[in-house]
């Protein structure tokens, strides 16, 4: 292991920019003290902050460009423009370079995997990316992908993405064989896609050391934790994360208004008050924040573009997290040998039909 | 206006059977005086209950059967032993034979689509039903749909599905032009499925006088009401909903153990009860118990299959309104006229390639 983790910060990316993004690292860097950061941005933006942050700027190297990422350009005007020379693509290209073991940004997602597929490029045996994401359940966390990085799936790609989830969730939960669900709408072996279903039974029917598969689970499975890692293609994953979050901030808006209609309330609220800020901790999405993105020669952590500096902190920790624990090398152990698993259960699946 | 509304009822479904469902229709009564029952059940478990609801016993005619489908048959077993003589098959027929203005069931979902079609048949240019569930937001109620009839949608579905789902908007919330937004990923032109975009191009070329073209929506869209009406293919729908549910629960239960933690919690928890019941019945799911099944020619509500009296009940109110108000009429208007929108936008589109 080594004896530092090397984090390339976009400190142009996001909503809000370096004025966040660097309080953000200094959060981080006082959970991990065995962390150097290499800041690409603007030098006449970014070394102002960093004097502001004295612990940060004894473990930064700023590396100057003026070029940023727009949040709403499309993927291929990012490329066009932004190529070897945006914040963006710098902090990707040190990881690349080996000068980073992780690169953070809060940008544009679209311009960011379309960066990070053009120069990390994929691992051997994987065809497209995913984003994977923690989500917050009744038992703890469980790892959901992908959640939006491709739109549909066939069979293979569902059983790679449960190799790779089943890797992040060794890193993040310590467990030996986390268990995966395929994402279905019921839990019958009747159900659902064809590739879906197609993805249970080579599931099913395999052998993967990494991974205990347990089957079907359905929406509401997910937040009751059922399952470690939960696997979908994107359109379905991403709208799920969506729906949750804004089913979260609901719940949130009707806890307040409800809290504020009578005095009762409100003094029942100031009594309750450590109660309801741990509910909220609970709750806060800004926990959760950092997509990790899979399938890469290298470790990405894509922030919320509208994430505050706790929340960033969040997506740094994610990063670290990823490297410490050696992401890419349980990767690399899941896809050899539950490969070869898949391919069993593929060739036994064509030897009987 | 009829002057009553004809209620069938599968008294034989759900988890809980006539228990559970029989109470529901007599609380539902007391809402809507002006209706009256038909129980599909076995006569030696609906008559004793009957007797204990003397209101609703005043208001009913017992139709005796012994054969019920179980929650768990195959669409395709169901129908080969309850065709013809099931409560659920009944309760359909009745509908069919113009004896009943609609059909509520709390049993097996995919047994009572199989027979609503094979029974009631598609209405003419429909190839496929579709399920609509009514979606509390923070401004009141959307309706979402499909939430799980059927997998996949090419963009002519999504089209009709937009026109019943805003038909039936339109006899829910009495407005003229409820707004429609296809559920995407994404909002930005270019993302999400082909489907869904080419969807999204003709909804937003064509003029469609029963409905307002919103635009994409994104999942965490749905919860903050931006649309009346959430148009989505039944996979993504399903897994949408069934998150949502999940999440409320989540939320629910973190509340609960939040309150339970110190005595000033639950001193506050005391103080501020009126305000947690407004919460807990805002985020009731058995307020909004009822799935819609669209495009037959019949109304048919499906009720969760664990609901209770109180759920039972807010699904036959939602039969009743449906009734009421005209749904099967509405949607002949929406098909009609905006079907020739949609040619139109079609042969545009077809003259400009």
């Amino acid at each position: 292991m080594a004896d530092r983790v090397r984090i390339a910060i976009d400190a142009m990316g996001g909503d809000h920019g370096a004025p966040v993004l660097l309080p953000g690292a200094d959060i981080s860097l006082t959970r991990h003290p065995d962390t150097e950061y290499l800041l690409f941005g603007d030098r006449a933006v970014v070394e102002p902050l960093l004097e502001r942050l004295p612990r940060l700027k004894a473990k930064s190297k700023i590396v100057h460009t003026e070029v940023s990422i727009r949040m709403d350009d499309k993927p291929s005007q990012a490329l066009r423009y932004g190529r070897w020379k945006s914040s963006m693509w710098l902090a990707l290209d040190a990881v690349k370079k080996g000068e980073a073991d992780v690169a953070v940004s809060a940008g544009n997602t679209g311009a960011l995997m379309a960066m990070a597929r053009f120069n990390l490029k994929m691992i051997e045996g994987i065809e497209r990316p995913a984003i994977a994401a923690l989500w917050p359940t009744i038992k703890g966390e469980s790892v959901v992908l992908d959640v939006g990085a491709s739109i549909g799936a066939d069979e293979a790609h569902l059983v790679i993405l449960a190799a790779m989830g089943s890797a992040m969730a060794r890193v993040l939960f310590d467990i030996e064989r986390p268990t995966v669900g395929l994402l279905n709408i019921g839990v019958e072996e009747v159900k659902g896609l064809e590739a879906v279903r197609e993805a249970g039974r080579i599931l099913r029917e395999g052998q993967f050391p990494y991974f205990e598969y347990f089957g079907f689970v359905e929406g509401d499975d997910i937040g009751k934790g059922v399952v470690d890692v939960v696997v979908t293609e994107g359109f379905a994953g991403n709208i799920a994360l969506k729906t949750a979050e804004g089913t979260a901030r609901q719940f949130g808006q009707y806890l307040r208004s409800a809290m504020n209609r009578t005095w009762a309330a409100r003094l029942g609220y100031l009594l309750a008050r450590q109660a309801f800020r741990t509910l909220r901790d609970k709750m806060d999405p800004r926990k959760a924040n950092g997509g990790v993105f899979l399938g890469l020669n290298g470790i990405v952590i894509k922030s919320h573009g509208g994430a505050d500096a706790e929340g960033f902190a969040a997506a740094i920790d994610m990063g670290y997290d990823m490297v410490r624990y050696e992401l890419l090398a349980k990767i690399g152990q899941s896809m050899a040998r539950d490969r070869l698993a898949t391919e069993t259960a593929r060739l036994a699946s064509g030897a009987a039909s």
